[in-house]
Order: structure tokens, then C-alpha cells, then sequence
């Protein structure tokens, strides 16, 4: 299932694609044949509403064998994203959260030079009518808009992914913008594990200070927290130093 | 039929499409929906094969009602073309003749500046098997290829549309659209005051619980917080959200 095995077979690459929920397997299979049209490969799948594999998908794929046939299947959106150290999250509704909002061609540019200096990076899509949730969103490190007709702004799900597809690709086409981008990026970006380790232990903590009271605005508490810290970009070594921190202010309390 | 109590109707424009023999309805659909997310209306079909009009189109339109009901069809793809100035021809195949070779973004800044200066424009789309025959090819002034995976590199119809429609809108994006944008950018930054008395708070509780040490690499170490924090561009309402934790996570210290 997890395609292990397979992933040596092709020169393909680049960036996790994530679909959320997606409803329909010929909204997946035309995913597949956008990202391999752009030399994408790594297709990930959160609860596929119509099951898995999918014929429907196969029909509409064009024969993409090479992104369907190495799908991986996680049972939550968290599990999906937990190798990643950079996530956007794809969505045309605006959202109360505050968090860098870029172009298709500035997430492009950003996911050349974040892959370029090692760090995993993907792209979450929502499922067709409804898109991404706020949970969803708030494990993402930035939003990524697509800019369309105000009055008519819903791309289809396939079209959504080929316009990231698209916009990568060209961005990877000198290789000159490879290496200037190269040293822009900071190493080591935390892994969404590592972030998530730390959220929870921060959450932990808050719990027993009763911090995030009451129990109805839990929920936005701990979106709005997790996501002031997304926004940082923590490097690994960060992480670790936050957890330090939170040690250190709860320490008198143990004794 | 041709909606001609849809006021909005004024506000499509742009160059024409036109879809030579599409086969299926599908896809149709698929292109009107892509046309009006960007903004565009002139949808033509040259002898559609599954008939014209064609429920499966309406189905993935997605109630791009305003294109579809705007369709005009033509026996022949010269007189499609009749009332245009300038063709482009969308192909992936490379062709035995001499004509210019555009990128989309090299195109579509091609088609802004044709209709800005009053001529009508529009691109010639292929069957979705074979791509544009050389009698259609011959018809249009420039040849338009997208770039793709050169092993994987037939796009699906409808996302060739897209592609198109897509630069077409960016390059309408003009320096009053970004100036416009920038309003969405996070209002109410906390003040430096703000954030050094949040950071100072910080430095006191972790120097009561023993965090900051030894002496000489705390300097070193109250940079490496504050620059973290620093860079999530935090709100006034997040400074003060973090100075809630820290008072809640040493609360017990205190009884």
C-alpha cells in the first residue's frame, strides 16, 4: 500500500500532493495525470470517500500508473503531513487565521528552494464542495490562493492541483533560480512530528494551568496558538529549545 | 438561451476559445467552468462529436451558466476563426512549420496587449486524441505549447483550457490589483513595545526557572527566542495570548 518499494522506480518527485476527503475517483485520477504531466509523483489520500483503489480513478488518469499505482493512504490529515517540514494548505475562502498567504507561482518558488535544501514539503486540498476544514488548515504552515474570477472562484479539484503542478514545474526550469535559491532557505525545518510533539506538550501544560477554558473555546484557542508558532518556521533545534522552555516555566510546580 | 437578461454577461471578455471536434461533453463542461474562473466567456466549438447542446457539459460546468449559454458553434474551423485578428494554436506536438512558439505567459501577455490595443483574438484547442490537425495549425498566426513532462505531456483538454485561462487572468493582474492586495495583510502587528514586554516576561520566568543558563551563553540565548517570535509577525492580540501561557504555566510555582 505504502509503495515503498516502488518510490526508486521513477525519476519522479518533488512535493506531497494531499487530498482531503476527496469525493470522487475521477477527480483523483485526473490529480494523477496533472502532477505526472509535471513530473510529480508522491499522491496522498485522507479517507477517499469512494474507497480505494479506484477504477474510476484509473479511467480519468490517462494511464498515470506511476503516481496511482505509489498513492499512500493515511486515515487522518495529521498522519498524511507528519514527514513534512513545510505545508501549505490550498484554499480560495479567506479564513480568520493569521498566516502568510501566497500565489501558486510564490508557493512554487518557495517549494523549489525548500526541497532544494532537503526540507519535505507538501500542499494540502480540500474535498470538492466543501474544501479544506479549519483543523486542516491550521497544520499548515501557509495559504496558498489561487487568484480567479471573484464571482466564480471554485476550481474543480483537478484544475486547482494542475495549476500547483504547472506553476512548479516552470519554476524549475533554470536551473540558475535552483541555486540562488538554494541559500535563502533555512535548514532543517522541524518535522510536522516534531511540531506536533511540541504543540501537545505546550497543550498538555495549559490544560493543567486552565489556560484553555472554557471547554467550547478550547478548539480556537489551540488553533490560534498552533498557528502563531507555524508561522515562525521552527527549525528542529527550536522546537526542542520551546520544549525547554515550557519545562522550565511548569518546573516549581512539581515540587 | 443566450441569456440575455444575465447583466453580468458584460463582464466576461477576453479571447476567444475554440474547441475543434471535442469528443466529450465532459470536457466541454470542464473548459466553460475553467473559462469563467478566470473571467472569460467566449466559448466556440467547431462540430462537436456528442452534440450540441450536451447535458454531460452542463454537469461539470459546474452552473457556468454564463459560458455555455454563450457557445456558438461552427461548421469549420476557418470560420470560427472568421472574425479574429490574431490565432494562436494550442499544440504539444512539435510541427514542420515556421511560426513563433509561446510559452502560455509569453502568450497570454501576447493576448492582453492584442486586445488592449482593440484586436479580437482567441486559441485553437485540438480533439482530445490527436491534437490540432495541420490544416487548423495553418490557420493560426503562433503556435502556443505548454510546457510539461516530456515522457507525460498530453495535457487533458480541459486542463490545456485551464493553463491558458489561468495565465490569461495573472496577466491582467496589474500594479493596482497588488497594491489592492496588500490591505489583506494582517492589521494590529504588535508594537516593538508590545513585544519587548512580552519577551521580557519570558526572560524573567525562564531565569526563575533556571532556563538561561550558564551566564555567558545567555545573551545567545534570549537572541535565538526573541528572533524566533520575531519572525511569526505576531499580532498585539497574540503578545498578549502568549502572556497568558506564560502566567498560566508558572501558576502553580506561586501556591
Amino acid at each position: 500500500m505504502a509503495g515503498t518499494d516502488r518510490s526508486r522506480n521513477t525519476a519522479l518527485g518533488g512535493p506531497a500532493f494531499i487530498l482531503v476527503e476527496p469525493q470522487l475517483g475521477e477527480n483523483i485520477g485526473a490529480c494523477a495525470r496533472a502532477m505526472l504531466n509535471f513530473g510529480l509523483g508522491d499522491l496522498r489520500l485522507v479517507r477517499p470517500r469512494g474507497g480505494w483503489p479506484s477504477d474510476k480513478a484509473v479511467a480519468t488518469s490517462s494511464r498515470a500508473t506511476e503516481v496511482l499505482d505509489n498513492v499512500r493512504l493515511h486515515p487522518t490529515t495529521a498522519e498524511a503531513v507528519a514527514d513534512l517540514g513545510f505545508v501549505f494548505a490550498a484554499t480560495a475562502r479567506p479564513r480568520d487565521m493569521v498566516k502568510d498567504d501566497l500565489s501558486p507561482r510564490q508557493a512554487a518558488s518557495r517549494l523549489r528552494s525548500l526541497t532544494a535544501s532537503g526540507t519535505a514539503a507538501g500542499i494540502l486540498f480540500g474535498r470538492e464542495a466543501a474544501g479544506l476544514g479549519n483543523d486542516d488548515v491550521a497544520l499548515a504552515d501557509a495559504v496558498l490562493a489561487i487568484p480567479a474570477n471573484p464571482s466564480f472562484s471554485s476550481l474543480n479539484l483537478g484544475q486547482a492541483v494542475l495549476v500547483i503542478a504547472y506553476e512548479w514545474f516552470l519554476a524549475g526550469t533554470t536551473a540558475s533560480d535552483r541555486e540562488a535559491s538554494k541559500a535563502t532557505e533555512p535548514l532543517g525545518l522541524a518535522t510536522r512530528e516534531e511540531l506536533v510533539g511540541f504543540f501537545e506538550h505546550l497543550e498538555v501544560e495549559l490544560d493543567v494551568g486552565g489556560f484553555l477554558k472554557p471547554p467550547e473555546k478550547r478548539p480556537r484557542m489551540v488553533r490560534n496558538l498552533r498557528n502563531l508558532f507555524h508561522r515562525a518556521g521552527l527549525t528542529g533545534q527550536e522546537v526542542r529549545t520551546l520544549r525547554g522552555v515550557i519545562a522550565a516555566l511548569v518546573r516549581r510546580r512539581k515540587v
